[in-house]
């Protein structure tokens, strides 16, 4: 487990075929190379199917000779992203190796419109690996928020936190082998006994283990998943595998990514109250908390929208 | 709409990309080449991710070490399809681009875990394209089977249904081509008048008239698929589809393809009842209809398999 | 095929059993009575899971204790919808009866999150029954809308259309019924010559006779059906069912149901230009076409929003 | 968190609703009552929706008057078992309260098909609950399936290794508690500083801690999940679980629980190989691993159900 070693890497980067098939440089140029993610996490990308004319490719299926004068590849992939068309974007599929948190996997999982094949620790012992945050990012609970993050932790305070995760995180692995009867090189400590039973042992370990899966997603699911994920209210150790998808979309399809950021990640949505609002506003008159009829936190979030 | 032009076809298949991504020969090979099928339509290959080594390197993810010094590609992948499972198949994807008449399209779309563009006739005219079946596949309905075919309808018949069949799709073509108020170059009949909506006029049509589609789909379902759909028992005119399916999986994952036709294809499926029968004539017993606890049907289904 | 006949309908709606489930007394006021639609079809509620408590107790597992304090279940809704936690949605269920026209069931099943029985025309014959569009809905191509309507028919070509519709309909079920060798009841024409099967003499149809389905779909998937089919640029023939289905959700999700009319259907979305625009027009800016970095289209929909 | 208390669960099962929907009195009889499993989970059933009936109403809305005369109810749905006619399953509906260990929870997850809403541990605090192996159940890796047990523990390790899973759980808890600064009524340790975020400190947990979910799938889907993991290969932890679900199933839907029984659960699958071989001695050949064509495996698979 952990990243393919160096040999293994580059004979997957050696590799050079012809085909027929889109092919995109700038994701030939990344292709089984990790993005490496926190500790010990990192992103590759093992495969791609379909580029920007790909998306095209299966719109113009869809709308026939209607838009064939139409107008530039760009201009139809910003239509379809503006209205919701989200099949042409299906048409194309990344397939990800990925290693992360079991934290951080619990969540990621929740998007099941992908393919997954993880590391089973039922079949294989799991590498010595755990997440350990760095200092900037050990925060305290928010007051305000109750899924987020407040300051940073005072330096003393710090330093025992990372102090204490580190040291259960080794302790349980300790006794992980130990009920294995492994030692660090996967033989026997004790030759004479039986280790308990893998998928019994795994049971041991802290949600800050490592594992790693494939992950195969089409594009239309992986920008909804990358719009929650990259969002500020994310998690920050789910947050910066998205932002890493960010740089791989970019590369990927730069048309259809420019057209995400227009419509999605930089638009924004109003309810029907709000948007009352913005128009009387715009007609001059004066709103104010009391009288737009928001409760309190809507009216910050607006503000904070119009503030931005 | 139609096969793209030779011109067209030609350029597609005329370029050439350096890849480092899995690649398949075969497939290269008949990219972009449509298959014939049935008197209009045809499936043709636009894109792939993956081959039967991808099959493995997912499944190895899953398995770790446990299945490194193990066993051949082959020998995995039939353990894999053996236990059914599924997750390492659905690394692989397929693209398609397919023709095919309506009322196959609505069989077809019923499998719910595919990517689809449909050519939408609210945007563009249908060309004047319908389905006539071959004097060799106009049957009788079966008397047995309530969704099947008998016998080959007599000439004179056979004749007679064919040219009712021509007659009624050029008629209600007629009328669609009328109400739209367009010639067949999609120049007005009557420059001074209007047409009907498209979206309206075409509910005029045909449930034999062609349709196309782009159609994406993982290798796991897609197994699944062509299971369902190039059995016996599935109508004829899905049928011919599914079989050029199975041509294109045997050049793509001959491996997988192997296994799939070992353990699916040519397996069999028996009921605790059929199996305890099975056990008790090993042992030398001698089980009638009478005796078996089988419904007739049941009874007849097993001495069919039994006589294949 | 058609409407369950009274008696039935009767039977049904006469039982009464006692249950500890969830319970909605304007669903079980509306359930098995067909709502009409069109000149043939319906929607009627066969079967529902839980209600706007169902929702509430769903998110409650999810947030824990950290909810408990908090507020109004109405108010937790409202959070839930603005925020697009859609999983507390995905505990409700609807199963539908729908009798619809092909074209429209064809562009339904679109939808691929739901479950679905439908009639087959494999097994049964199908009824003499097709849309015919009232005069008022006859409509013109849209000249700047490829996918839409304009004005009515003018009256004569209005009645022309009706008459080629309906003389198509009728005379293609004649060859069906012909081809089939059955009378109006299903007795054979001729009794000494065999029909053809029912799966190719279905092909004949035009896809404005009627099918029917059994539809189940979460409530989530639902107000995603709906927001996309009840919207202005839907075609006509599908809209009038998800203005039924917005009926079913007011009576038996009311809070949840005003969440997604607050929040989705009366809520506005704009493009990252789009609300800069906004922003400067707030600040005192004149933005015209010309300097405000949207295309045509965009511009016009912009304006459009402000002035609804 | 944890079964809600008694007053809670009385006032559930205290509610006495009118319904003109399909129920099932075996199922009302044990609606919001907990099923205990392993040392501290639960299986509730919180909702059904559709019974026996709503399977074969469905179909019949497929097959039409073909199926009308035919058969009784129950050999309707065997067909539809044996035939794989699966969407006519999927009209039923079950939602469970389930609470289970994490790691026990990563498997379960696997199965895409289904709703949840489960706990989260970012809004709240997990409780004090972990599961420990009863003795009996603390098995040694099995020397000859990688991802299975073996014998039990000896005595003395049996103790030890329970004595290590139980130490390492109060530990990393007290850890856990200790970094949130949170004694065990939630109240502040120290109230002059603040805890960590509980996004963060949760991953200190180790996988045996219990988490709980909401969870709501088609009966289709919920045969498939108990196929699979009421396996004799699946892992202990979660066949206690599906066990549970094999006794709910036969409560709710008794009828289609049998044709499961007959058809699936009970029934045997072949491969091609196989079969030919069940032939061949049925003919009075006698054939040996040796002469099979089979590996060692599956003949000993075989041979395994022909002794059965």
């Amino acid at each position: 487990m952990g990243v393919a070693d160096n040999t293994e890497l580059a004979a997957l980067r050696a590799q050079q075929h012809t085909t027929r098939r889109a092919t995109v440089a700038a994701m030939e140029h990344i292709l089984y190379t990790p993005y490496p993610l926190l500790d010990h996490g990192f992103i590759r990308v093992i495969d791609y199917m379909g580029d920007d004319s790909a998306i095209v490719q299966a719109a113009r299926v869809s709308y026939g000779s209607g838009t064939k004068k139409a107008s530039t590849d760009a201009a139809l992939i910003q239509y379809l992203m503006r209205h919701w068309h989200s099949t042409p974007f299906e048409m194309c599929e990344l397939k990800l190796h990925v290693k992360l948190p079991i934290f951080v996997a619990r969540q990621w999982i929740r998007h099941r419109t992908a393919n997954v094949n993880e590391y089973s620790a039922r079949y294989s012992t799991l590498d010595k690996e755990f997440y350990i945050p760095a200092p900037e990012q050990l925060a305290v609970q928010s007051a305000s928020n109750r899924q987020g993050r407040g300051n940073i932790l005072a330096p003393d305070e710090n330093a025992r936190v990372i102090a204490l995760l580190k040291a259960d995180a080794e302790h349980v692995y300790k006794s992980y082998t130990d009920m294995l009867n492994q030692d660090e090189n996967g033989e026997p400590l004790d030759p004479s006994k039986d280790g308990l039973a893998r998928e019994l042992a795994r049971m041991n370990l802290t949600l800050n283990y490592y594992t790693q899966w494939y992950w195969k997603i089409d594009l239309h699911n992986l920008f909804h998943f990358v719009r929650l994920r990259a969002d500020s209210h994310a998690q920050y150790e789910i947050r910066v595998y998205a932002d890493v998808l960010l740089d791989i979309l970019q590369k990927w399809v730069p048309t259809a990514f420019a057209a995400f950021k227009e419509y999605r990640l930089g638009g924004v949505q109003l309810s029907a109250t709000a948007w009352q609002i913005i128009k009387k506003q715009l007609a001059g008159e004066t709103i104010t908390e009391a009288t737009s009829g928001l409760g309190k936190r809507e009216w910050s979030e607006l503000q904070a929208l119009l503030n931005a």
